[in-house]
């Protein structure tokens, strides 16, 4: 096990860190000092459905009779840049998370959202049904606000609280810390694979072909969307958590692990098949255990990248084009489940322009 | 009473609006079609609070011991345009709403973030704390799917549903309501006067000095937030709604409407002389009655608006500059409580410009 330091230990090196931060922030203000050119920006709803009172509408009462709920639509942010490239890289959340997963990174470096921009991509960025500003469902919800901070520190493999992981790629200041813990949000209702992966199709639908970008939780219901939607044209997943899905007859064993059992999802072999014709890209972080671990908040992701390493091989027999790339494999170390926020973010975005270009995306 | 059209029989009228429409935002779209130049953009979570559970974590139970949550910040997405002007304006949605108030319009045309954006300023968009990507607090919150959007129709002073007011501001076709009911969003826990205000004082704290911009619920809040922060150097007030703040000896009886009563609030004299220290300006649409009427929808405004003049007053009347413009006494009418948005925003836009040039603000 690498850790390095003791969390509560960080107001120490604060001084440092800051000194550290202030000259790294220097070169990459430098480094991406040009001004973004923006054509066009937005927002829109899209997806959805809508519930109805019966009766008829009260204007002196304004009783629920005769009146409507539209909710369980998917909420975009998009930003279309000066000679955009072809396809718009459509960037969607994981678990806990919102859009802001995309946005500044928590030490107020750049995130995809920016990164890509500067690459010409179209951006959008999605709040998915019943999260963040897509706040307004049809089902009823409830929050509890539970602290559940420090589990979320394990899992995403940060470190083990309250040590974080030796060189990993996180800032190691309590006010990044703090960044990082307020941007996640509570779901407003129940989460629904269907209704967020139709909110996903129905945007596919409005603006056309394009790339769809998951982290997490939305690994699985992007291979969703994509089998409901062939406006996309491809995709790049950032450690795919649950619902990878194989055909009839290939569906492996569950995997059991201390976070509990991975299972995999049968679809039928035609529905699978539209995941042969696309390329796709599979990106997992470090500090996986290799063996079994009583560490829930990692071992987790050891049975996720065994299931994605399997996926992508019944992908590829069936002829399709489909690519895990683990990192430290690949000579780069210290990632945490958020490689595109990461402290080598620029170094990670480098690996994905390089593979659209690869697969002639860009 | 001033009516145009009956909402179901808008789909008929579909290819028309779709032409004119269309039309438009062609023009639109050459007017504004030099891309905006963005030198910095990023979100950030500020203010709030944080729990914490007693005891110590434990990494394989996971159990909320010595866990901890960090709530109640505002959630902040921020663009600085090059040559930018000394002052950002800090835009604050009201009820119901979130940051969407301030980007695209219903039917999709630009609205404050891009129209100011356009006008060199930097602009900043909350999501107060429990509402939208805001929506980690520390209490808890129950939401219930309540079919409620033909009230705000009425509420919001787009017509009486449903029917439209004559010659509203308001885009007429069914894709652009259906737009309009999904950017709202529900609260995630109890509002909070007190911890929005604090949200709002910490970004200034933050972001040195800027000038506020509020909207109906926002307004009352941001009369406080402009008491605790002298980095607030003006205020501009669209159709406030509530919490009109007057020293002692001064505060108004309580004004009966048919949507209930509206109440002032007391604070000391020397807080209240804080407002009068900033100019602030405060605008209201059209379509709201001179005499009681028995639409609650609307005659909530009939007082606002009063208490609204009757605040400017005493705020004049102790040394300050505060100025009320109730749209159709200047010429301009059919907006709706939304005129930022409003068909005619490029216009509202413009006086707004006009007022910060005025106070030397620009």
């Amino acid at each position: 096990m690498k850790i390095k330091m003791n969390a509560s230990y960080t107001g120490m090196l604060m001084v440092l860190v800051a000194l550290i931060v202030s000259a790294c922030s220097t070169t990459e203000r430098t480094a991406s000092q040009s001004p973004m050119m923006i054509a066009e920006q937005g927002s829109f709803a899209v997806g959805g459905s809508t519930i109805q009172s019966e009766g008829e509408f009260d204007p002196i009462d304004l009783s629920t009779d005769g009146q409507t709920l539209h909710g369980d639509h998917a909420y975009v942010f998009y930003q279309v840049p000066v000679d955009k490239r072809s396809y718009p890289l459509v960037m969607w959340h994981g678990f806990g998370q919102f859009s802001k997963t995309w946005e500044s990174t928590p030490d107020g470096r750049e995130g995809y959202q920016n990164i890509f921009l500067r690459k010409d991509y179209g951006v959008y960025l999605i709040d998915q049904p019943r999260r963040g500003n897509a706040g307004k469902g049809t089902q009823p919800g409830t929050y509890t606000p539970i602290p559940d901070e420090q589990k979320w520190f394990n899992v995403f493999r940060v470190g083990q609280w309250p040590e974080y992981f030796t060189d990993v790629q996180f800032p190691t200041d309590n006010a990044s810390l703090e960044q990082y813990f307020r941007q996640m949000t509570p779901d407003i209702g129940p989460i629904d694979v269907d209704v967020n992966a139709d909110a996903v199709d129905a945007l596919f639908d409005k603006i056309g072909e394009g790339i769809l970008v998951t982290h997490s939780h939305s690994g699985g219901m992007g291979w969703q969307a994509a089998m409901q939607n062939p406006n996309i044209k491809a995709i790049v997943s950032y450690e795919p958590g649950s619902n990878f899905v194989f055909p009839p007859g290939e569906v492996p064993e569950p995997k059991p692990s201390s976070s509990g059992e991975l299972t995999a999802k049968e679809v039928s072999l035609s529905e699978f098949n539209k995941l042969t014709t696309i390329p796709i890209v599979i990106y997992y972080g470090d500090n996986i255990p290799e063996e079994p671990s009583n560490m829930p908040g990692q071992d987790g992701w050891r049975v996720r990248l065994e299931m994605a390493y399997e996926w992508a091989d019944a992908i590829n027999r069936h002829g399709g084009d489909a690519q895990v790339v683990h990192l430290p494999k690949v000579g780069i170390y210290g990632n945490t489940h958020f490689p595109f926020s990461d402290l080598n973010n620029l170094e990670i975005a480098e690996l994905m322009a390089d593979w659209l270009s690869e697969k002639g995306l860009d």
